[in-house]
Formats: C-alpha cells, structure tokens, sequence
C-alpha cells in the first residue's frame, strides 16, 4: 500500500472517466413514466434518442458533469492535486468541459478527438423530489482508449480513481485495466466507483473479480453493493464485501456512510442539508472529500466526514459540480 | 394605440433583441479591477478578448440569456403568447439557444446563420455582493439583419419589444427600425429597453429621438434614464421623460418601480427576496411581467407588481431565465 503523503507523488488522485457535460431540466414523474425512464438511473442513449429526448425536455441549464470528473473537481476544490483523463471532441461543449475542470485546478491534457461524435452529454431530468434521472449519450467520450492513458501521468499518483461507467464504451474497458496495472506496477492504490446499480447489473462478474483482485479503494451506494452481490439486505452485502478491498466506503444517502477497513467499521451520520434541490453528483462529492481526507493523512472516519459535507453541498443546488470553494467545508 | 385583448393579434408579444448563451462564474471584485471590467455594465468583446477572458474565469454554467430573449421566455412562462426574433448560428451554443426559448413556449423560427462566427456569448461575472458584469462577445447575433424580420410576425403582435442593444451589431439597427415601421404600420405598440447606461452613452441622440417619435412603451433603470437626458438626479430625469411615451416604466433595484401613464405617476414597492444571488435579468424579468400584465388588459400598477415579483424570482438564484412556472406569481 502507498504510503499517502511523502512518496513521491506529483497528484494526490487522478481521475479518469467519460467526460461528459450535463443538461440539467425539472421534470415531472409523468415525464419519466410516459417515457419509460428509470427514475434514479442512468440509462444509455444514442444520438437520435438524445435529440428526441432534448426536444421534449423543458429549458435546461448546462454544466460539466461525469462522474469521476465530478470527484476530480471535488477534490481540487478541496485542495488536493488532482489530474483527469477523459475524452472530448473539438467542439464547444467540449471546450466547456475542458475550461472547466482546468478552471477549478485540475491538470487536464488528454487530447481532443477531431472527428466522430460531439462530446458526451448527460440529460438529466430533476423530479421535484429532488431525485435525478440520467440519459447518457456518450459520444466523443467512447474514443477513450489505452493511448490516452498517460502512463507518467498514472505512475505519479498516489490514487488512480476509476469509474465503473468506464465499462460502457467499448474502448474504455482496456484503458481502465492498463490504469490499474501501471498504478499497482508504481506502487500506488486503485480506487473504483460502481457508478450506478444497473451499471452492475451489466458488468457483474468482471466487478465482482475487479473488486475480488485489483481494488484498494471501492465505493459504493447501498443499491449498487446490494446489486454487486444480489442480496436484498444491505448488511447481508456489507458482510460479503468486507474485506475485499483496503478500503470499502458505502453510502446510504440521507443514512451517511459506512467505512471498512480492516477490521474496523465505521458509522458516519450525513451532514445535514437545509434543502434538497438535486441530487445529482451527492455520491461524486462524498468520493471526493474521502479520497482528499485519506490523501491527506486523514483517517477513514474523518475523512468520510468531509466526504459527507462535499456531498451536502452539491446536493442543496442544481449540477455536480461544487458550487462554492470547498475549502471552506474543512 | 392598440386594445389589448380582442384585436387580432396572433401573439401577445414579439421581442427581438440578441441572441445569446450566458456562461455565468463567480468572481470575486479584483477580478474585475485587474481586467478593468466595468462593475455592473456590459461590455462588447471580441473573439479574442472572449477567449482570453473564459481562459482566466472560474468554472461556470451555461443558460441561454440575451436581453430580449430572456423577457420574452418570463412573459411566455407567464402565460403570454409570445415570440422572438434573433440570430444563432447551427452550433452546440446556437441550439441550447433555440431549444430553450421553444421549450418555455416561444415562437422562434429566425433562420441560423450557416456560416460566420458562432453563436454570441455573454461572460457573466455574479461578484459576491449579488452585482453581475456582463461581457458580450456578439457573433452571429450581429448576422441579425431586416431580412430576419418577419412583416407578418410583427403585424401579428400586439407588442413588439426591443433592446436598446440591437444598436450595437451594424445590421440589427435596420432591423429594429423596420420592425417599428411595421408594427406601427399594423396600428400594433412598440415597446424598447434602454438597456444600459453605456449604451445609452452610444447612442444617446438616436435614443432621444425614437423616445421622443416611435416608441409608445419605455423600459428603462434609473442609470439608463438619468444617462438619457445626461442628468444626476432622478427625479430630473423623471421630469424630462414624462409624456414623450404612452407608457413609461422606469425600475430603481430595491426601491421599486415608477410607472408614468399620462397624468398619471404610480409608484410600485419591489417585491421582497429572502436572498440576493445574481441580479442578471431583473430588468429583463420586470418587462417581462409588465408587458404580460398590460397585454392582458391590467393596470400600470398591478402590471408593475407582477413584474416586481418576476425580477424578485429572477434575482434569487444564478441566471436570467425563471428557475420555476411563474404562472405561480400570477
């Protein structure tokens, strides 16, 4: 295991993941019903049910989004030194998402695509529960491969944070696993999000093995661990995790976290949230403060207590990303 | 002048201003200081300046804006009929534009530029005292030309609406002043904003000159209107200003509104806002609820309340387009 701090390493956490800019709307259920929507998900969609899904949507906003990003930029704001590998096309909205994450501090050099789709977007329709619902088209985003992974970049950070999203484009799949092998090949740890329970349901058995063999760091929400291990019960999929990974950090939403490590479990409550507007990105922000906590020194408990207080604060506005300097949550 | 209701209009109102995404940051006041970025103004940029300036500004979101185009996507979500006339270019910016001014329930149908620079942006800086610096780089909204105004669209409402900022691209001049020609051609009102004082500085005697002859419904701040008649007190300017136009709606921020109708001097209260976070659009949102009172059929007064409690709505969150259904103000 790195040894955080003093090692060595250029950047605390790199990131990678598909780089997408969001369009956020409010919707109704009635939407989401008559659309066939899975509320709370994130559903793939191609170009043409994108336009189709774009046309019916109510005026949006639009901000930079994907997971991982989401983490990196949490994480800078808060303070660590951060990198991201993702992929954008030489269009405006990817000149937005490039602008962006190096904006608010993060090193970013992956190369633009030139041709093929325009970069991702995520539709995201927001219920007045405050509940998101994501439609995802990849894009520019799926011409992430193994090249784009810088293997100086990787080697000179302490944490490799990879989303399961990666799963998804045919290409990405293969950078994720040369990610992982230059980390541990450098002596560095290797963190991994589910991302999302159908995620899962997709890609079981290559997490189950990822998570079995080659992960430091797992986060996870209660429905996408519950998935991973097709258990009802969520202390049933907390027993079948603990010990996989050095680190297990599970979120329950309003409930807080539960970290394992070793022997140890720990409890934290949820920071609290005057109002709920969008939960979008809550589980972005709690992998964020975490890894900027163990990055820096800090134990399990209390850096998912910064993890907890980055989460509040992206969920008590619109969009992933934080809303205010984060340094001021520590 | 036209009677509101019953006159055969197809639309309530027709605004026709420039069209324009929003990509709004914080900044804080040395931002603006080392920039010399004027505090609370509109500044023109070109290219270049828009690409150094976005390179040095902090992470942002992106909303459709343009001034007209923002009062018209108030009054429509009001319940008006509505319309709008301006010029984006067939890029990413150019349909987040269009697909957000038709999804409030505008009529906009002004044929893309094709070719030329891309769709016009306006760098908003919100300083942490709420005030937003606006930096336009115009684009294709100067592509805007006679040709775009559609004779029957602007015959078919009963309001046509302008900005003061059509006198800045070199062609929109002309559009405007046909518009008027033809509106009051159909026996139709014309309302304008003056927008800003600067621009009001730009142009001060052609300004004059259409209040004093062609405009029958004046929207203007008291910077703008003190800067009109080149006098320091409002009161002055109020004076200079009565009876040159039907209808003259002057807005002073927190202390409310004066509507000038005839003999008539209505002074309105602003509506309250629990918290102040981007003044962007108040102005806008205030014609918007204005002309939707006047075009059916209510007073000054009430006409001025319900445009106190649109620029109210307006000013409570980031951005220049209602966050909800302002049918719930009515």
């Amino acid at each position: 295991m790195a040894n955080p701090g003093g090692n060595g390493a250029t950047f605390d956490i790199l990131g990678i993941g598909n780089a997408i800019v969001d369009v956020i709307a409010h919707a109704d259920d009635r939407f989401l019903t008559d659309r066939g929507i899975t509320k709370g998900g994130m559903t793939l969609i191609d170009a043409d049910g994108a336009t189709s899904l774009y046309g019916d949507m109510a005026p949006g906003i639009e901000m930079s989004g994907g997971s991982a990003a989401n983490t990196i930029a949490g994480a800078a704001s808060l303070g660590a030194r951060a990198a991201y590998i993702g992929k954008v096309r030489n269009d405006q909205l990817g000149e937005v998402f490039a602008h962006d994450i190096r904006a608010i501090g993060v090193h970013y050099d992956t190369p633009l695509a030139e041709t093929g789709p325009p970069t991702a977007r995520c539709l995201i329709l927001v219920t007045p529960d405050a509940q998101r619902s994501m439609n995802t088209f990849l894009g520019a985003s799926q011409e992430l491969g193994p090249d784009d992974v810088d293997a100086a970049l990787v080697a000179a950070a302490t944490i490799t944070y990879l989303e399961g999203y990666l799963w998804d484009p045919v290409h990405a799949k293969a950078a994720f696993r040369k990610a992982m092998d230059i980390a541990h090949g450098a002596g560095r740890q290797v963190a991994m999000t589910l991302s999302d329970s159908f995620c899962v349901d997709r890609y079981r058995q290559e997490f189950r093995e990822l998570v079995d063999h080659q992960i430091d760091i797992l986060f996870a929400n209660e429905d996408e661990i519950k998935s991973l291990y097709e258990v009802d019960d969520f202390d049933d999929a907390l027993q079948a995790v603990r010990g996989k990974c050095d680190i297990v950090a599970l979120t329950r939403s309003e409930k807080g976290s539960v970290i394992l490590t070793g022997d140890e479990v720990h409890v934290i409550d949820a920071a609290p949230v005057a109002k709920v507007v969008d939960t979008t990105g809550a589980g972005d922000l709690f992998a964020a403060g975490f890894l900027y906590g163990i990055t820096n020194g800090l134990g399990p408990a209390e850096s998912a207590g910064i993890g907890g207080r980055a989460a509040a604060e992206v969920i008590s506005h619109m969009g992933a990303r934080p809303e205010i300097d984060l340094k001021t949550l520590l």
